[in-house]
């Protein structure tokens, strides 16, 4: 079975580093740019200023043999396994990222606060959904 | 870049096929089990029964070459952007869903409610984020 994930997008951001981004997009992000490659731009079809979007990143700087982790890097925590967190050091360091579209221009949507660094691969882009009498 | 996933895990679910599926998990989707394999065991460490995930997984059977779709076959509306849809024939395949742990049972989570079918491979676990200030 293949499971290689094609690149649809990069992330374009003032973040340069991990150092600079914050945990989470609600923890003070900023404003970035998903630039999405020609081949999928009719997948963009139907998303406008204003939804909610689920944005999957590949986390291409985390360390994907990590299994466990000191949350906050306090040493009174105990260690926890990643999957029981949000770190980005995990066997497949897939981000996920709950953005609104501010404005969308041909292949480029500006979202609101996202955490993720500048060159960041995109792999999918979902919609949030509501609840399910609101379908 | 290597943006190879590993299969962390499987489904073992009675829902054989997609016919057999409910769109979501809220939608009538029956409890399941996570088969996590032994090299990723460490990962699950604090885990417990009640956490709400969020379960990745890769729908193996999606077409990686559709890039619109027609929600719920009505020929009255008109092709969306799999982007602006939750369908799982997209570029990347990848599953998305939140359920809550029943049970911890080694490598095994059984949990409530999970719409991916039988032999699901996994991908990523992660936990559901409370609001900001409940962190």
């Amino acid at each position: 079975m293949d499971l290689t994930l094609r690149v649809i997008g990069h992330v374009r951001s003032p973040l340069a580093s991990r150092a600079d981004a914050p945990r989470q997009g609600d923890e003070g992000a900023p404003a970035a740019d998903l630039e999405l490659v020609d081949e999928v731009a009719p997948a963009l079809n139907g998303i406008t200023v204003g939804d909610e979007l689920l944005v999957l990143t590949w986390l291409h700087e985390g360390d994907r043999s990590t299994l466990t982790t000191r949350p906050r890097n306090d040493p009174d925590r105990p260690e926890t396994g990643v999957f029981a967190t949000r770190s980005p050091d995990r066997p497949n360091p897939i981000g996920l990222h709950r953005v609104t579209v501010l404005a969308v221009d041909g292949n480029r949507l500006h979202v609101a606060r996202l955490e993720a660094i500048d060159g960041t691969p995109v792999v999918d882009l979902k919609p949030v959904l509501g609840a399910v009498d609101e379908r």
